[in-house]
């Protein structure tokens, strides 16, 4: 048994943790990018932390171009995984879906579709260079699971698990994410500062009433109660899962929800509007030509250095109101993860932390054979049971909490 | 009659201007700055205002670079002005002194002493390099009328008389500068960003019981209820002014007071925190290497540029605390000046409107001769009383307003 991860940034960190928490499953371990530095490091931070489960299994880090096909085809033909994990970024994933299926080897990814940060690639059109792929998996008998991270990802498989066991009908689908955490700095970013800030600025997109609503950033709030971390100020934003839930899902409004506390907010609307925040180039007193953006990305802290002094909770989770043997229901499932639990089992936070115990989730019961079918999947399109009954295992709990069914009170803002 | 303007920046604009509408007693004028089209676009402005008093005298732009002393003193030869006008930055008083003394032409400055933002260059230490013209200027029987703007400047004037008039002791100066107007940017400095963001930065200095003290800059702040303009947070700062006043008008403690509303100063501290207030260059990821301060300076508004939005009011003056008469006596002395006056009356606002016309009010009484003796002069060791009776006509009027003797309530902050 072997399994073969391409990227090494903060989601890779936690997958290879966890991938050798599990290695007696999984088998040989081999995670490759462009820069193998970084795979080193990580592979270091397992064996510092003693998460080799069988020490036996081969653990190693290569070098690849994961835009180029034919070097990935080399590289699978060479590692002969059971199963690709692709924790890169967006844009490589066409070209690791298709060596997987030149090479007949399963896939999985791990959180976003699409670039939404790009052109004419938005929440509605988000999925749509992936799901092409789908008869060709069929056709060579591989599997393929499509953002198997927390939100897109298990957010789904709660709102899978709602259709299953806990509503006859659904009204509508709230992913609610906050990071109630503590990073000590002024400003930084959980991700990349760039695509972090740039997705932050985009217009959201939610569905209802059988369309596509378009909103500009942070002009849709409303405030919510979340578990354990309190009363948050949510704003609706672009994510992905919104698109898949819409094809799988029947709902009469589907809406992604992240919390921003006001001092990030004012931090933020401030360099948007001296214009830091912008990729468009400006010339300085010297002649020198910048892009605002960059400038920004080199003073902010580089997010994998905020792990270790992080404290505090994440609360993610998936809100449904709809119908239950004729009467109201509101549901939120949810998990509560904390960074400095994340840090100490493996060295990160725990908004990766979050990312990354899925697709090891999703990984075995792809080789427990649960989750295993030729053809290409969202995690809404398989039974959720296996997956909520062993994530908890893999460091995610997960809780189903009933609400006084309610309508939202949305302010428009602007 | 003739003077000779060097300098064509913001402040450099409103003395041209008041120069104009006073040319019948200054006679013809030339403006010299590095950038010519700069004292052009002063000429068209004057013309399109209909400043010109006497439309019979001289009005042109010539280019000099201020800091070649032989430049200078061909320059001087070339116009023959009774008074140089020095309207250019610090860095160019000592090469303009130099050349006035060669050329035994009499001089006047505008505003600040030394860049305080340089090392090295601190209140303490504020007027030396100019200081030491005192005697070459007696020498050749010219006069040299230093710092002659709001603050530096009037205020020192106010200080005087408080001395001449209003007291017999004087415990306390408080120079207290509040900036009420309102620009409609979310932030922008009113005059150059790069100088204006150093100069807040930096440590401020006070003088009291006989000695200076310095503290880190917004660590000492007080509420003050300004006349008209109502009640603002003022915090300690670095101004060239305590320095002269240190020397001239003995008190307990001299100190100088700007207003930063919390809006400001959560900018302020945020640009600071994340480095973009840094002149450290910096690598971007493409290699390029920058100052976060000049990619600041590039993104801010040009300071000119926010004249004609510019509305609400300034509140600039001198308090004073001390014994008239074996009693307790406080006094404000104190201008406001309209944004929107300024503009109108000489297209620009009230921050350079402020500091320009101090300058024309001195040179103004060096022609009448009231303030003219050979040898160098701050402001405060003139006779106040002829200069109070003619700034008002010049377009500042100032206001004595009694207080109630107290002790100051100063916040030490963090």
């Amino acid at each position: 048994m072997a399994i073969l991860q391409i990227g090494a940034g903060s989601v890779g960190w936690v997958i290879a943790h966890k991938a050798a928490q599990n290695n007696d499953v999984l088998g040989d371990i081999t995670i490759a990018s462009r820069t193998v530095r970084k795979c080193e490091a990580i592979i270091a931070s397992i064996k510092g932390r003693n998460n080799m489960k069988d020490p036996s299994f081969k653990l190693e880090a290569l070098e690849v171009n994961a835009d180029d096909i034919e070097a990935l085809v080399a590289l699978i033909h060479g590692v002969q995984p059971d199963l690709v994990l692709n924790a890169g970024p967006p844009w490589i994933s066409e070209a690791i879906m298709e060596a997987c299926y030149q090479t007949k080897v399963s896939y999985l990814d791990t959180s976003v579709a699409v670039d939404l940060c790009s052109e004419h690639q938005q929440v509605p059109e988000a999925y749509d260079s992936q799901w092409i792929f789908r008869s060709k998996f069929e056709e060579v008998g591989i599997t393929g699971i499509l953002s198997s991270g927390f939100d897109p990802g298990v957010v789904s498989v709660f709102a899978a698990y709602a259709v299953k066991h806990l509503f006859d009908e659904i009204d509508t689908i709230d992913v609610m994410d906050v990071n109630a955490g503590n990073h000590g700095k002024m400003f930084a970013t959980n991700f990349d500062p760039e695509t972090n800030l740039l997705e932050i600025q985009g217009d959201s997109f939610y569905w209802e009433g059988e369309q596509w609503k378009q909103v500009a950033c942070h002009t849709r709030m409303m405030e919510f109660d979340f578990p354990e971390v309190g009363i948050h100020k949510v704003y609706s934003m672009a994510h992905d899962e919104v698109r898949s839930m819409k094809e799988f899902i029947p709902a009469k409004r589907i809406e992604f929800w992240m919390g921003f506390d006001d001092c990030y907010l004012n931090h933020f609307n401030f360099m948007k509007d001296i214009g830091l925040l912008s990729q468009k180039p400006i010339t300085l007193q010297d002649g020198t030509v910048v892009k605002p953006l960059k400038v920004l990305k080199a003073l902010l802290p580089e997010p994998t250095s905020l792990a270790s002094c992080y404290t505090g909770k994440t609360c993610i989770g998936t809100w449904i109101q709809g119908i239950k043997e004729g009467k109201a229901r509101s549901v939120f499932i949810y998990n509560i993860s904390d960074h400095e639990v994340a840090y100490k089992d493996v060295e990160h936070q725990a908004v990766a932390y979050t990312a990354g115990i899925p697709a090891i989730t999703s990984a075995l019961l792809y080789f427990k054979g649960n989750w295993k079918a030729a053809g290409l999947f969202n995690m809404e399109q398989f039974d959720p049971d296996p997956f909520l009954e062993l994530m908890p295992s893999i460091g995610l709990n997960w809780v189903v909490k009933e609400l006084e069914p309610k309508t939202l009170l949305i302010n428009i803002l602007k």
